[in-house]
């Protein structure tokens, strides 16, 4: 029930404001074709370039007043002309994308002769809660209407001018395709209250994709109460075996930690097999402290290598999302595993090995979203699977795992043609 | 944080044990072989027949005690030999169902080599709360182990001691294939707060799916932590339009709504294109009287009929599960869409037309999670489907809509196989 004392930009009635545009545009989005919504994506790119320089303005405007943020936000949040067109690509990018909707993933005839098909539908109105990070608006706003969803974005309020001139672009383009501007809208409001409303909406959104850190996910994990796809960052394992070919060991824990260590597939822990090959482990500690990683080991680790400092179970606890690592030897692929179950995120682990059952036993056993042989931790990203961009990586178990493309923004219903069929 | 009062059976305190028991259990079970998950239900369907005598005595004092229940509850409480065996035979179609885990829904390669796999694995631990309904603890207990899922069950207080009977063969026949008992659990107690504790029990539920009236529902959307696959009832329609056969119109009108009234995917409205053939609404409504049904419509259906009583609003909301319909006149598919988006639950939707212009549109632009063509919404149902049993039939949006069988009870892992690809 409305409360009587609303303000005209109250969180509540903004929120109910943009979820009834949004629902009207959805419908729309969803039964135009997949020619119109890949023409609407393309021009939306096509606007961000020409607009550049007005998104550049706006940018410098916001960073005028982020002087409180820490120096990674502001990294985040800034944006030059090398930026602007990167987002721009990848606005075109997700408009060359196949489009999801009215996809068939599975057909099939019942004795009576009753025809079943399943078919891809959007799932409705998502709501995206986000930081400041203007580049986020295009992203997650493109997809989402790539599945035929409407959105509702809430980026953080330092980025409120340049998402709102990004938000502007994709507009231009749903105008550009006979398309519904409202089907993506922002909110409109620095407002913290607003999170709250969104996350309260229920009758309004279908989904809510929270994009950011600890915090933000677990604010709305507490007060949500519509749907939510969560992107939880990730402790990941690298597991060296006794089987491990040292060449790959050596190349894939490196990469694993090293090349971008404040992404959620970043490797946080090294197990080593303790009948690993002689040599192998203080190899993998040299590598990583030589690309400039500090390890935190056990005392088996600590007994390689004297720059090796102590870890205890914080450590392994620990998502660094730093140049940090924690390194333990285990007694085989079942004190890995037993370990990754302990101490994990189900996010993302690897198993370094040639031995077929030690490979089977690891990827079978463990339950985390992406489970990788022989290969680096920083492949979990949608764009490496294949799916073009994603709002990020679930680790949740409903609905979708893993990386979130388009794709994983839909739903389905069932169609069935008959002929007459009465039920006996 | 535990109450420092609690009494040994406090309900958080039950639910608490119960789920670190089913956590355990569920990994042992996902791991064991299909093979393993089908013996034990076998052998949970032969301890079903063995002890009807037992399970009789049980409902026997349940039923002593139900004396407030209105006579449909009963009806539902109610257990004779014949519906034993019905329960036992039940469990062993589901014994007999391919097994979903481990299932690879999806396999591909990348250009770099890394070759992808999407494999069904168990969503997990599953709370199940129902109704004073002595065969879902054996139906749905039956499917969250077929697919590899721990359950706790919290039926209706009224069916405790018959419920109880069940679970104790669910019991016997997991320890006869060598699997924990514990992968399903009653909580052992007719506490209503036990339905609360499990409600917000995130820790220790993957899901929780409510089986029964919206009374149910409600409480569970209000307060549940916890995801949910929600149940909803349907408010059903079918739509005859002006291109279709009148003989497949008669009967699938009359099938939709009298063949089971208390059934989700019963019609509850009947729409009639004003450009139908001559003389076929009439029938139409004589052939619902004459089968029992009251027909409650708007001027064009009471013009046609004296015994058609008036409807209004009310009656297109309303879900009657009842011997009643209500009728009205639409000018085409436009007005026929129109109004069940305006009206309907999403559920299950027919339109009876040989025009496949208009049955496109219909089954298109309506977005319910079952649409038919020529065939009768009482359709709606797992085994129709192929499915095998069913827990219900899902309307919500996220994870899996339609009638949601043992496949549905389920999440994705990816597994990727490298040879010591690092990301560049």
């Amino acid at each position: 029930m409305p409360d009587l004392a609303l303000t005209p930009d109250d969180p509540v009635r903004l929120v109910d404001q943009a979820g009834r545009r949004a629902r009207v545009a959805q419908r729309q989005l969803a039964r135009a074709s997949a020619e119109a919504r890949s023409a609407a994506l393309t021009a939306a790119a096509d606007a961000i370039d020409r607009a550049s320089a007005g998104i550049l303005a706006a940018n410098a405007r916001d960073m005028a007043t982020a002087g409180t943020l820490t120096e990674a936000l502001r990294e985040r949040l800034f944006l030059d002309p090398g930026r602007v067109a990167a987002i721009a690509r990848g606005v075109r990018e997700i408009a060359a994308q196949d489009d999801p909707v009215g996809r068939i993933d599975e057909r099939w005839t019942r004795p009576n002769g009753l025809d079943f098909a399943r078919v891809r539908v959007p799932l409705g109105v998502i709501g995206v809660i986000y930081e400041s990070r203007p580049n986020v608006t295009a992203d997650a706003g493109a997809l989402c209407l790539r599945a035929g969803n409407a959105a509702i974005l809430r980026g953080g309020s330092e980025s409120f001018h340049s998402s709102a001139a990004l938000l502007a672009c994709l507009r231009q383009g749903l105008a550009a395709a006979g398309l519904p501007e409202d089907a993506v809208q922002a909110l409109g409001t620095t407002d913290r209250a607003a999170v709250g409303a969104l996350l309260a909406a229920h009758e309004h959104l279908d989904l809510v994709v929270p994009r950011g850190g600890k915090g933000l996910i677990e604010r709305v994990q507490r007060e949500a109460r519509v749907p939510v796809l969560a992107h939880l960052d990730g402790n990941c394992h690298v597991y060296v075996d006794r089987a491990a070919n040292p060449d790959v060991a050596r190349r894939v824990v490196v990469n694993a930690k090293m090349r971008r260590v404040s992404v959620c597939g970043a490797a946080e822990t090294l197990l080593v097999d303790r009948a690993a090959p002689a040599g192998l482990l203080a190899m993998l500690v040299d590598d990583l402290i030589q690309a400039g990683c500090a390890v935190r080991g056990d005392a088996d680790v600590r007994a390689v290598d004297a720059r090796v400092t102590p870890a205890d179970d914080t450590d392994w606890a620990t998502e660094y999302l730093d140049r940090v690592i924690a390194a333990r030897v285990v007694d085989g692929v079942d004190e890995a595993i037993a370990h990754v179950e302990r101490w994990g995120s189900r996010h993302t682990d690897a198993i370094i090995t040639e031995d077929a059952a030690a490979a089977d036993r690891f990827l079978a056993e463990l339950d985390s979203a992406i489970l990788l042989l022989n290969a680096s931790t920083q492949y979990a990203d949608g764009g490496e699977f294949g799916f073009g961009a994603e709002v990020g990586i679930a680790t949740g178990r409903l609905h979708a795992r893993g990386p979130v493309g388009a794709r994983h923004l839909t739903t389905w219903k069932y169609v069935v043609r008959g002929t007459g069929q009465v039920r006996p």
